[in-house]
This record gives structure tokens, sequence and C-alpha cells, in this order.
């Protein structure tokens, strides 16, 4: 059996490629690409059996908008993943911290280390695009005296050494992951949670009373964002996530929904990984 | 008297320095940083006068949930600015269409512009991480045979032609941009819209009530975003702004949800530009 092919935003090393290998397992195929639409593009096509977007709260750079891709490429949620946010000091073997004079990273990283920096004032800090691309960078270059954070699968394909590991602020911090494919696949394992796009025609209290209706079935919202719709003026859209107990009330409640607002879009049923 | 200096994200010739000529003039310096948390810092720390930020639906790449940088960087909304998202054929000057082989350009540029590409299926499509940067490159490379999609700013800085102009599918698209500053000013014009994080602490049908109670005052929604509060769990935030007739109802609407949710931060109250 040819093995999974999984297509991921970043290099190797990534927090989108610890993802991967803590969803699918070691044994899987990396397609590595620059972009999210790239990502989105690869499912579409079927390049990739699977592919994986951070969607909230990522500090590993830049979330596109990404329920727009999945919208767009006509995707499907197949599960999520919430990655606790870990950040290892790397530098070349054999250093140590009074060898490092500067530190390379994501300015959401670098911030998200400040009090770990401030204990170590003798180490410029330089902002660059991403993470895991500055240790395969240091590798590569073989530049000693600078540092990387990255995760600890980086500093195992680059040939890194982490001189102080887990060097976040805040320690309980995490970043919520999507698993797409290309066909929705009915739900195996029960599920609880649904992401969704509404459409309705009127917003001046229009969305107050969708979500009255939502909470009188005992729905949970856990997301919600509008999306201009710029050539329907007169429509307004929404992103959300719906956390149910019975998925028959969830059905449900998206017909009485269909019946009073208008259109419903299901990206994905699937299990709450919070 | 020294030139205003505004801080964009991309590039010279990018949308975002297509914005800060369009809102500040010809005479001022652009400060071009590689990702949103630079130029949210650089307003911060008064490197800038302004920032410049996508904020909702840019096809010019990924954009930061941006809110959150002017969150946690205590910036101040002061303006907002919609660009008509217009994209320029554009390759070494003295070339023809059929002189080219193959254009370069983000995903998102690519896709906004099949229909042209359809019609021309001898250029072959490459995807890039950037629009104007292409420009840059093919102009720094003298690489002849290879065209960017990109702004007539970019042509007009790189010294490239315009093959075909306004080439995307989608002719009335925008992006909307917000303009940063550091401290909050107080409105020297009329304003009717204001860009809030509202902190609630109970979400199932609060939010209802929430929105229910700003329907009630006679005030829109224009946008809303949730955010996960992670150390947190029992609180939710939402990014929201609002559009009002009367400042006075607003600043009454604002007080009730002070009293009956919780807290309220304002980001700024400007003119909408809609």
């Amino acid at each position: 059996m040819s093995k999974l092919k999984i297509a991921i935003q970043g290099v190797p090393g990534s927090f989108h490629h610890q993802v991967a290998l803590r969803n699918f397992g070691e044994d899987i195929e990396i397609l590595d690409f620059d972009t999210f639409p790239s990502v989105a593009k690869s499912v579409a096509n079927e390049e990739a059996d699977f592919g994986i977007m951070a969607i909230e709260n990522s500090i590993a750079g830049a979330i596109f908008p990404n329920y727009d891709l999945i919208d767009r490429f006509e995707l499907s949620i197949r599960d999520e993943y919430y990655l606790p946010i870990a950040h290892q000091f790397m530098a070349l073997p054999g250093q140590t911290i009074d060898d490092i004079k500067e530190v390379r990273s994501h300015p959401m990283a670098l911030l998200q280390c400040k009090v770990f920096f401030a204990q170590h004032p003798h180490i410029q800090l330089k902002e660059d695009t991403d993470t895991a691309s500055v240790a395969r960078d240091i590798a590569a270059g073989n530049l000693k005296g600078v540092a990387a954070i990255a995760s600890s699968i980086a500093a195992g394909i680059y040939g890194m050494e982490i001189i102080a590991p887990d060097i976040q602020t805040i320690k309980n911090n995490f970043t919520r992951f999507i698993i797409l494919q290309k066909e929705a696949s009915k739900p195996t394992t029960s599920v609880n949670k649904a992401s969704t796009k509404v459409t309705i025609q009127d917003q001046k209290g229009g969305l107050a009373k969708l979500l009255t209706l939502i909470a009188d079935n005992g729905i949970d919202l856990s997301k919600i964002q509008s999306i201009p719709v710029i050539e329907k003026p007169w429509e307004y859209a929404f992103f959300i996530d719906l956390v149910f107990e019975d998925p028959a009330v969830f059905a449900k409640t998206i017909d009485e929904i269909r019946a009073s607002f208008g259109e419903v879009k299901i990206f994905g049923e699937y299990l709450s990984r919070k």
C-alpha cells in the first residue's frame, strides 16, 4: 500500500508537520507548500489525500481566512487537532547559550518567548518570516552563534541541538488545526461538532434572531466569523462552528435555519477534540 | 517638516503601498516589512507614524488575525480604506503576450484571473508567495518571457510594461484596509463606525442576547469574529464592528453592554468609507 500523502503549509519541521505526524503517524509522505491556497488546491485536485491547515490562534505565522479556502475549493473537514504550542531554543550542536549572539524567528514566536530573552539580554532578536526554516538555514549555512526557535521535530530534521526546551512564556497555548479531505465522508464515529456557512438576507437584527434560534435548541457556538459578500451587498454570510450533544437536534436546527434564514453549507461534521 | 513614515506589509508596489499612496499622498516615506506583527510593532514603538493593514477579503496573500495584533500592541484605528483589487499583467518592456511563456504570482491572484488565462493557454501558471515581489525579481534578473500580476504602481517602480490591464475576472472586488496609529485621537470628523472587542462570561445564548441588545438600539453589525480565550475557558470574546447613525446612541449601547455583559475595548471610532 502506498503511503498517505499529507499536504502541509510550511517547511518540514513546521507546526503543520507536527500535526501531520501526530494525526497520521510516521509512515506518511509530506507534500510541503508555501501557501494555504496551494494546500487547499492539492487536496481539491487529489494530489494529496489529506491537507492540514491552522485555523485559529496560530502563532506560526499568517493564517489565511482558511474557511474561505475550504468553501472555494469545496473541501470537507474530517477532523480537528489542538496542538500545544511549544518553542525549543536550538542551534548547531556543541554550543552553549553563551555562544549564541543572535536568535532569528517569526515575530510572534519571539514575542511569545520574551520572558526567556529578557533573562538572556546578550542575545539579539532578529525577525524572520518563519520558525522552522531558520533551523534549516542555520544547518545549511553552518552558522555558529545563531539560534532558531522551532519544534523538536525541526531539531531532529535539521540536526540542531536544543539548548533550552519549552521557552514559551505561556505554557497552556494551543493552535487549532483542521484535517481536510476532498469528499465528505459519512462520520464513522459519533460527532458533536460541525463547521457551517450560513447566509442570511437581512442583517439588522437577523444575526441576533439566528443565534437565538440556535441557543433555543440548546446548541453552543464555538466560533463565528462574518464574511463580507461583496457582490451581493444585501446578503450576509457567517462561518459558524456549532457544538451539540445530539446529531438529530443539530439536523433539526439546520432545517429550521434553512426554513427561516436561507442557505446553510455544512463543511464537515466531526468529533470535537477540545 | 519631515515626511510621514508609513509602515506597510509587503514590498514597494504591493497593495498596502497602493493604499498608503492613496490615503496619505505621494510625499511619504514607506517602511516595508515582511510580516503584519512587524508593522504593528513599528507603530507601537513610534518608528512609523501610521501603519496600514489589510483586514478583510484580501487576495494579496495571508491575513494574520490582525485585530488581535491591534489588541496586543494596543494600537488605535484611525480610518479605513476600501481598495478596488485590480490585477495588471506585466513583463519586461517590448514584449507581447505571445512572448510570455510563464506567469508567476500568488495563487489567489492567479485564481482571480482564471478567465484571462483560459484565453491564453500557452502561458504556464507558476505559484509564488507574493505579487509585487515577482515584478521586482523579473526586473532584477532581466527575465524575458516571464510575466507578473501586480499593481500599476509595481509596474512603475520596477520598470515593467503592462501588457494587459485589469485582467481580474471579478471587476467589483474590494479589500478593506485599516489605518493604524499609536494613540487614539479624538475624531475630528463625524464618526459612524467603531471597532470593538467585547468579552462575555457565558456563551450559551450570551452572544444572542448581546446582539439582540445591539439590534434593539438600532445599531448595525458590519463584522463579527469570535476569539478563543484559551487561558480563561469560561470567557468568550468577540471582535465586533458596529455601524451607527448617532454617536450618542453608540455610547449608550456600550454602557449597556458593559453593565450587562462585561468588558468592552474600543479600538477606534471613525467614518465608514463603504
